[in-house]
């Protein structure tokens, strides 16, 4: 962190300002700059509020030099995380497929698709027992009886299931699902996110629908400062000026996160564009960008979908989809 | 859809279509405009033949709503929504002015600055008892021990109090509170909407980070089909590309919004541009633009504040831009 | 500017990189922070290509102290510019209107909304000859016909005329015009800016769709390191993710030039909402924000005009618009 | 509006439609589609009797072509394009690899350069001769200098020259450029692609920082109504709220494009990113997405490139990506 003082502070209140900087058990270095000086703080600065900083009468700006995060930094873990979810892998060269349908709608429905996408190479099961609607008149999900069927496919086929979470009162509720989902209106939910830090289940992070690169890092903070340091991050598009997509899928924060964090990054094409024809070039583009994993939408009969139709792969599409994928990660 | 009844249309003949329509499983708003009786109704209409419908002796006309908020919508109450808080009141020409500072910090600091901006025509209190902090290493606020230093202040000036809930676990303890704020962050926490809709508190909506009008109104909607309909919508600035101010104060949706819905909308110019000499302009714009309200962060010693003291303003400052904030409202 | 070290630099490096700046004229003040080392750079850094610092392979960041623009710099002339065109002034206090169609269509339409403008105090008359449309297949424009019946206007109304050039070429044509106007799409025309900074005509620079308010005034030291100062800047809104308005009209901005420069800032509230009920209000607010002017679009017929008609106010609304103003004015 | 002709209709009756269609002032488009003949209509439609049309004895059906770009349109022309330059073919299949340095600075850096990338498989060349700086202190390239630099550097390798033009005026200049580049801030310089729609030249056409890919598809027509039709689109990367990236590299739109036009789409990850360590697995990841191709910067030593250098790979890293760029072309 550095401190540029304003022109015309005098000496006396440059020693108060280092002098108080000492105080907080930094170690203050200054220098000229075109008639300003600079104060460079040396040590833990984590506890000092910038914008109080700035408030003071001598201080010009403050610039930030070390990244407010620290337990999912790469500097504080330089080895790739990876996660453990039953028998699947993510992260550190281990690639997860999450697939399902948006939302569990009936015993019939979530068996019949979770067969199908194990079969093509699903790692795990997705599927929405408490749906985030902007609406209040829309479908909000099967809730308790969705988790119930979601645990009946687990056991017709072995997948672990990954279900989103919207309120940690129900956190009981999902005492036996395997990786809980923070959707992307949640990702600065923080009340939510310290009691997740308070499980040791494995939380998919959806990176919110305006939140940048840091603020998804700091929410995965939060969680791993609780104690949990199972934590997947997931990409699922940014919302932006173009309409022709639903989001604009981010695929850059791939490399980035690898750069930044530690933890595994997954992709969801589904939710980011919001059409069915545009998730399997996504998906394969994501693939071939590095991801550790993908997330899916994938339903038996789109059409009739309860929600995110429009954006559900067919079976029969997703195992095309994924006959490639595989293809691209021989290659990467 | 709403259904507009002819002049003259007796009581047994009104109940007799809610009752047909409540049979339908829609639920319906009665209201008078401009003499006549409109019945809004809400949920699923794709099932009744309009045509039909114009056909009933007594309905005048039937008109499609396409937005998807109701409660929410002007054309189900044209009348503007005065929302009472104790002595003040916020909409339909009533002007509200919330001030205070960021959090609360001591007794003294939270009854110093409620009496300065009391004293300067501030018409409710603001301060935040829990904060939402964007890393878990930053002051999270006083909780408790916050609302009680509020009350404090409320009994030393009179001045209702306005406070950021968080968890709605947190329910109970806002007994008090006179407005419960939604911060930006959890404009989409449904859960949350969900039980605030069943209190009878006013509630103070922001506006997300990069939420359109349109899910702001539909986040009032949840609440509104909870049961509670005081709500005060509020913009505080959205998320661009500009990095200069914090954020992008959107003063647009003050007209917007008077179009659309019959809810107050007041403006917080201190988060949104994020920088204590741009929010008098901006205050000043806002009163000019029409709104109903402002909520203006004041700190007796911002340089000292524990959160945010960079956009906070003096209680000299907010006096003097009080002063033009009612000539400005003399002209309107 | 500061220039970050890479942890690992060995001292010989170190050394090589300073009297590699100390060769560019730049003094070199180092220091040590949390183990990297850190080299203040004092002087002329403006020759210093960033990116090319930043790939040197001892170099981690490069942050600069100092703003690009200098000309335009408030730093560089501390007093308001106050750009004169014929009778009619802007900045300093002094206040423009300039109201006019979005296109010349007649002589007959022009000269009569010349005179229902002026006879409501604009002291500016726009109209566009030269129009940038989105399709080639859209009205591009009278052209030279458009000119010269704005010239007919001026002499019918003594109005200074403001119109759009789309191509230094046709810098002859425009002669007699006051004030030259670039659009908001060729904000970053370099070789546009560059031809203009070689006359003497005054510039009223729009900001781009998306660019920031340093590249704005990037674009106006393009124009005055030709030669010209006199440039007036125009806020028309930026893009952003809602849709309920044209573009986000972004007032902030007001504040922030007069801070950063001392050139004049108008707002054009008719192409930021894109809506004529929207454009009074944020007119409004735009005057007691502090703007230098306005710029406001104003058709006789605007059913009928042959682009943009739906944002245009008709000559008694703009009238009524001006009536506030005026009041506005009085208390800012 | 497209009117497809009955399979059987004669020359005589088709011309004899064209006719009556030009007659009413459209320009008709035609070309065969799967056996059956198609007229494209360009022009206002409005007029036009849809039923009527269909009753005539030839016509098929009438489909009504929302989108406003017409000769861009893929309705209009369903076979891919390939555009041929020299050797080189982009679209349908065919994929080209433009790479060079973002500046030509000397004759030797660009020979090297280009014989570098010649040989890891580029199909060709880039280098910029006339550069777009955001400020004018900043290194505005050699220009005609640099345009002769790039024709020897063609002979000693053969490569097909791609370079970026910034003024119509400089037209003359670009006579033996194959491809003529439209930087993103030029998207919307329509007087400049008026006159590139006059010429024969390839035209390489950047999407706009903040233009929508509507935008993009009409400043094709634009130049495809001027009577050129051998466009490339190319993806450069949006501008949004997030600043760890230079701009948010959009790949959704190849499916996009794809969907919606003719044109062949090519993707520059180079500035879309801003950082050499994001290229390679963005360009991955677009080869993955389906890319009609990509455009990379490539320098022998970014470190002394006199412009971003910063996103420049080193021609060892080229090559490196160019052998896994050839893996993925496999799969797909």
């Amino acid at each position: 962190m550095i401190c540029i003082l304003k022109a015309g502070t005098t000496e006396a209140q440059k020693q108060m300002l280092i002098k108080w900087f000492e105080d907080q058990g930094l170690r203050v270095h200054e220098y000229e700059d075109e008639n300003q000086t600079v104060l460079g703080l040396i040590g833990d600065t984590s506890g000092i509020d910038v914008e109080m900083l700035e408030m003071l009468e001598n201080v010009e700006r403050v610039a930030m030099i070390s990244e407010p995060f620290k337990k999912a930094n790469r500097k504080f873990h330089p080895e790739d995380s990876v996660i453990q979810v039953e028998n699947a892998k993510i992260g550190g060269g281990e690639f997860a497929v999450i697939a399902g349908p948006c939302s569990v709608e009936s015993e019939e429905q979530i068996i019949e698709v979770a067969k199908q996408v194990k079969a093509a190479g699903a790692t795990m099961l997705r599927g929405g027992a408490f749906k985030p609607r902007t609406s209040p008149y829309d479908f909000q999900g099967l809730k308790d009886e969705g988790l119930k069927l979601l645990l009946e496919a687990k056991e017709a086929t072995g997948l672990p299931i990954v279900t989103e979470i919207m309120n940690a009162d129900h956190l009981p509720l999902f005492e036996d699902v395997d990786v809980i989902q923070v959707g992307a209106r949640n990702m600065q939910n923080f009340e939510l996110l310290k009691e997740l830090g308070h499980t040791n289940k494995a939380i998919l992070l959806k990176r919110g629908l305006a939140n940048t690169i840091k603020e998804l890092l700091m929410s995965a903070e939060y969680i791993m400062s609780g104690g949990n340091e199972n934590i997947i991050l997931c990409e699922r598009g940014i919302r932006t000026f173009e309409t022709y997509t639903r989001n604009t899928l981010d695929l850059s924060v791939i490399p980035v996160l690898h750069q930044l964090t530690h933890l595994p990054v997954v992709v969801d094409p589904s939710h980011a564009t919001g059409h069915a024809d545009l998730v399997a070039p996504m998906a394969l583009a994501a693939t071939a960008g590095g991801a550790d994993g993908l997330m899916i939408e994938v339903h038996n009969d789109p059409a009739k979908a309860l929600c995110d139709g429009a954006q559900s792969l067919t079976p029969d599409q997703f195992k095309a989809m994924m006959d490639k994928v595989r293809k691209i990660r021989e290659v990467i």
